[in-house]
C-alpha cells in the first residue's frame, strides 16, 4: 500500500508479461516528468515525482499495474488529477485505466454528487423499486407536441422524464418555451396524480448558454437538470453540480464520450469512466447504454457501471445508474432482477411500441418495475 | 451534392456493404430522433430531420458513408452540431467520424483560430522555417530552475517556450510565481538577442481557474497561451479563444484527448480530431505526437492532421500542426521535409541529449531547422 501522501490508478496492460513491465515503467514516466529518465539529476523528482509501480499482477488475459503517484503532482485539481492519470497516456494503445483512487485531499475538495441516489428517491417519494425515466422525443416534434407527451408519461407516472439529449434551442423547439411549457404541464399532472415526476431539461449548450440555461430551468420550475459533459465539458458539468443557486439533480448523458469505452484495451474502463468520474464531476444519476439492445456494451460491463456507480468513492455520494437504449417492457423483469432497485430504467421508443395510448403504457411500464 | 440547408458527415463503416448500409441507416436516425422510423407519423420529421445517407463508397478495407442533416438539427451551436455528428455513435464501435462539413451558418458564428499560421509567423518574426518549439519540465523543478531553462531556451532562439501539460498549480512551481518569473527571464532574453520568443503559459486547470489563469498570464505579459481541453473542456477553450480581452495566440495539447484516435476503427480521425476539431474550437496551433517517436502515429496518421489543419474550413484560419513527442535532432531534415515549413517542430526531452549546453543546444536546432 503507498503512503497517505500517494494516490495509485490501476492499468490494465496488453502484450507479455515482460512487454506489460515495460508499459507500467514507461506510464511512471510519461504521466509524471515525461523527460528522459537519466537526465533527471534532482533525487526529489527521480523517487518521488516519478510515478511508482506498487504492483503487476495477471487481469483475465492481460496484466494490470497498480502505480502511484505523489499527491503534489496532481495539485489539488481535478483536471491536473486525471492528467496524472492518463493525459499523455491516453494517446497510448493497449492501456486502459480500470480504476482511480484519488487522494483524499482532492475528494474532500469536491463535493460529488449533490443528492445521489437517497436524495433522487427523496425528491420522487419512491422508495421500493427502481425509477422510471423517459424521453422527449422525437426532435423535429414543437413545443406544444412536446408538453402534450410529457404530460402523458407524468400522467402515467413516469418519474423523471428528460429531453432528448438532441433536444438544444433548435427552431422547431426553442429551449426557454419548450422549457416553459414542460414544466407546466408536468406540475399539471403531478398535480392531478399526485406523483412527484421530476422534468430533466437537457441543458448542454455552448460556452456560457449552459449555465443560462440551467438557471433558466430552475426559474422556470424544473426539478433536475441533464448534461452531456462530453459536449459542455465536465468541469462545466461540476461547476453546475456544485452551484449551491442551481441545485438540482443532474442527470449524466454520455453523448460524444463513447470513445473513451469504445475499446477493449484502450482508454478508461466503464466502471472508472461511467461510475467514478461522473461522480467526480457531480452526477447523480448516470445513463449509460444498456446490455441487450441496439448498443455493444455486455451484461458485465453494465454490472460494472452500476458498481462503479454505487461503491465508496471517498465522502462522494453514490449516484443511480441508469441504463437506457433499447429498452422493452419484456426485458423489464431480467433487469430489476439484474441491477436491483437502486437504478433508473430509462425506456425511449419501447415506451411507444405496446399500444397507442401512451398513458397506459406508462402504467404498465410502472407495473412491471413495481 | 446536399442542399445548403443540410451538412455532411463523412463515416468510415468496418464489415461487408450490407453490413456498412446498415450501420449508416443506423446512424441517420440514431443521430436524429432516435426513435424507431416506423412510429414517426410527422412527414416533415421523417423527410427532413432524419439523416439522410448521399452516398456509400469503397474506403480502403472499408466503406465510408457520406449522411447529411438539416442544418437546423444543429440549431447554431457547435455542441449540438457535434452532437449529431457523432454524440450516441460515438458509443457504437465500427464507426469512424471521417471529416465533417459543418454549415455555413455555424461556421460564421465561430471566430475560429485568432491568429492562424500567418499570426504566429508575425508575432514571432519568423517568416522562411519551422518555429520551434520546447516544454519546461521535467515537473518537479522550481520556479527558479524553470525560469532558469526558459532564459536558456529563449538565448538559444526557441520561438515558442511552453509549460509541460503537467505544470498546473502544484506546491513546487505554484502558477502565479512561474509565470511572473518566465515571463521575466524570456523577456531579458528577448532583449538580449532581438529575437521574440513566446512563452506559453499551461492555463488548464478546474472550472473558473482557466479563465482567471489565462487573465493572469496576459496581465503578467504571456504572449500566448497552451491549454489542454481533453481536461478543462473544449468549450472552455473556445471561450478562451474568442475572449478579446485575452486576444493571445491558443496551443491546444492533445492531454486525456488520446481514446478518441486510439482505434483506427472508431472514434474520430486524426483530420477531423486534429485538424478539424481543435480550429472549431480555436485553435491556433495544435501539438500532437509525431511518427517514430514513443507514440504509435503513423506518418500517414501524421500527413492527415497536418492536411487538417491547413485546408479549408469555411473562413477559419489554417493552424500550425505542432509535432512532438520523441523528437531528436537526427530527425530534423526528414521532417522538414514532410511537414514543410509552415509546421511548429516541438522537442523536448531531446533538446538536453546533444550536450550540457542547452543554449548551445538550441542554436543547433535553430541550425537544423533554418
Amino acid at each position: 500500500m503507498p503512503s497517505k501522501n500517494r494516490f495509485t490508478v490501476v492499468y490494465s496492460l496488453t502484450g507479455s508479461k515482460k512487454e506489460a513491465a515495460e508499459k507500467a515503467k514507461n506510464i511512471c514516466v510519461e504521466q509524471t516528468i515525461e523527460f528522459p529518465y537519466n537526465l533527471v539529476a534532482d533525487k526529489y523528482i527521480r523517487d518521488s515525482i516519478v510515478g511508482r509501480i506498487e504492483s503487476i499482477k495477471t487481469f483475465g488475459k492481460k496484466y494490470s499495474a497498480t502505480i502511484s503517484y505523489a499527491n503534489e503532482t496532481a495539485g489539488v485539481e481535478l483536471t491536473q488529477f486525471l492528467n496524472v492519470v492518463f493525459g499523455n497516456t491516453s494517446i497510448k494503445p493497449g492501456i486502459r485505466v480500470e480504476r482511480m483512487l484519488p487522494p483524499t485531499v482532492l475528494l474532500k475538495k469536491l463535493k460529488g454528487p449533490r443528492f445521489g441516489i437517497s436524495g433522487i428517491r427523496k425528491l420522487t417519494g419512491i422508495y421500493d423499486r427502481p425509477l422510471l425515466c423517459s424521453a422527449l422525443k422525437p426532435m423535429g416534434l414543437s413545443v406544444k407536441e412536446l408538453a402534450g407527451l410529457a404530460y402523458k408519461f407524468a400522467l402515467g407516472g413516469i418519474d423523471i422524464i428528460k429531453d432528448d439529449h438532441g433536444l438544444a434551442d433548435q427552431p422547431f423547439s426553442p429551449f426557454e418555451k419548450r422549457i416553459e411549457a414542460v414544466c407546466k404541464a408536468v406540475n399539471k399532472a403531478n398535480k392531478e396524480t399526485g406523483f412527484k415526476t421530476l422534468y430533466a431539461p437537457n441543458i448542454t449548450a455552448d460556452g456560457l448558454d449552459t449555465f443560462k440555461r440551467a438557471k433558466f430551468a430552475k426559474a422556470s420550475g424544473a426539478k433536475s437538470l441533464i448534461i452531456s459533459p462530453g459536449l459542455a465539458g465536465f468541469e462545466n458539468m461540476r461547476m453546475i453540480a456544485e452551484d449551491d443557486s442551481i441545485g438540482l439533480p443532474l442527470f449524466y448523458h454520455p453523448a460524444f464520450h463513447g470513445s473513451y469505452v469504445v475499446s477493449p484495451d484502450s482508454g478508461i474502463s466503464h466502471y472508472a469512466f461511467f461510475g467514478q468520474l461522473t461522480r467526480l464531476c457531480g452526477a447523480d444519476a448516470v445513463i449509460f447504454p444498456n446490455f441487450g439492445g441496439r448498443f455493444s456494451f455486455s451484461e458485465e460491463q453494465c454490472a460494472h457501471i452500476a458498481s462503479g456507480c454505487r461503491e465508496k468513492l471517498g465522502i462522494l455520494k453514490p449516484a443511480l445508474p441508469g441504463p437506457g437504449g433499447g429498452m422493452t417492457f419484456d426485458r423489464i423483469p431480467y433487469m430489476k432482477k439484474f441491477y436491483g432497485n437502486d437504478a433508473v430504467f430509462l425506456m425511449g421508443g419501447g415506451l411507444f411500441s405496446p399500444g397507442t395510448d401512451i398513458v397506459d403504457n406508462c402504467r404498465k411500464f410502472r407495473v412491471l418495475a413495481g
